[in-house]
């Protein structure tokens, strides 16, 4: 007897469990419906900070094993106090992190044991845009973003960039960031 | 004599550097032209981690006060070890982040004293797009974003919610969601 015992982790991911999930919502298409949500205080100027904790989904109010709290800011050259990364930084940390987990999980589905992975992301943008300095000819937003990631694991190197390749095309912020997300803005004063 | 001495300061803006500062971005194009960026490194699972420090702008490298260190995870429903919030969960912070920032600038241009401005951000998103089991249907990112600001000051209803349209008007991250993006993907492998 040579058989080998494969492990239900790989890459620190319960693939049994995510097989099991996705045969989970084969049978019961509405448990994938989530809302996530966040709840944001002005502090003073450019400072904000939000707070993230529960969620919808799987047909049920859930909330987040820790509360996170995390702060935005405008540094100094752009009159904030710099207490914290800009807002257009974090959209450059939802990108990373979003295809990073897709990595470990496409990885842990097609057996390649991962050993590194690291990303870096680079956004350009003309502040000519939301200075209101361009006559419309310079957009608000980035002009572009770069990620550039470093793998390593036990698969050659075609492997490697199948496997990016995949969590990109199933990547929530990678769609979110090129293509059209309609975002709606209500106001309630006094 | 009676005329009154207008502070610099109004919301925690310095309104005097904000107009100087678009004063010399109308003299000098070139120095509003910025590099944002962020460092990530996989941990174990979906977790992964993000520095924030340096940035290019006004011709320049530069580098926050602080140094940044943010996670991302998946929570257990989706197979993560829920150490932080998910990737999307950070563009809701972003979005709530930058239309406040943009509102406190605004209100301070247009000699308004904010109060209060509070918002609840929610995604809507159906995970059989990312788990491919839409067969092309269901998008991978967010259906929908509803920002639902509160907001109170020195103005009437419709004054404060002009400086809402404004700032949505100049928002960095609102140009990102709701526009096409380009995210250019690079991988190095072994």
């Amino acid at each position: 007897m040579t058989a080998t015992a494969e492990s239900a982790y790989r890459n620190g991911v319960d693939t049994a469990t995510l097989f099991a999930t996705l045969d989970a919502v084969k049978g019961q298409p509405e448990i994938a419906k989530f809302q996530f949500r966040a709840s944001n205080t002005w502090v003073n100027g450019t400072h904000s900070r939000t707070t993230i904790s529960g969620f919808y989904g799987a047909q049920q109010e859930m909330e987040h094993e820790h509360v996170t709290t995390i702060d935005a800011d405008h540094p100094a050259v752009l009159v904030g106090t710099d207490h914290a990364p800009t807002p257009v930084e974090y959209l450059l940390h939802a990108i990373a992190g979003c295809l990073t987990a897709g990595i470990a999980n496409v990885a842990a589905a097609r057996k390649v044991d991962l050993t590194k992975v690291t990303s870096t992301v680079e956004g350009d943008i003309d502040l000519l845009g939301i200075l209101g300095l361009s006559g419309g000819s310079v957009r608000n937003g980035y002009q572009q973003i770069r990620v550039t990631f470093h793998i390593e694991g036990d698969a050659d190197d075609e492997t490697l960039r199948g496997i990016v390749e995949q969590s990109r095309r199933r990547s929530a912020v990678y769609d979110v960031l090129t293509n059209p997300t309609p975002v709606v803005i209500d106001v309630v004063t006094g």
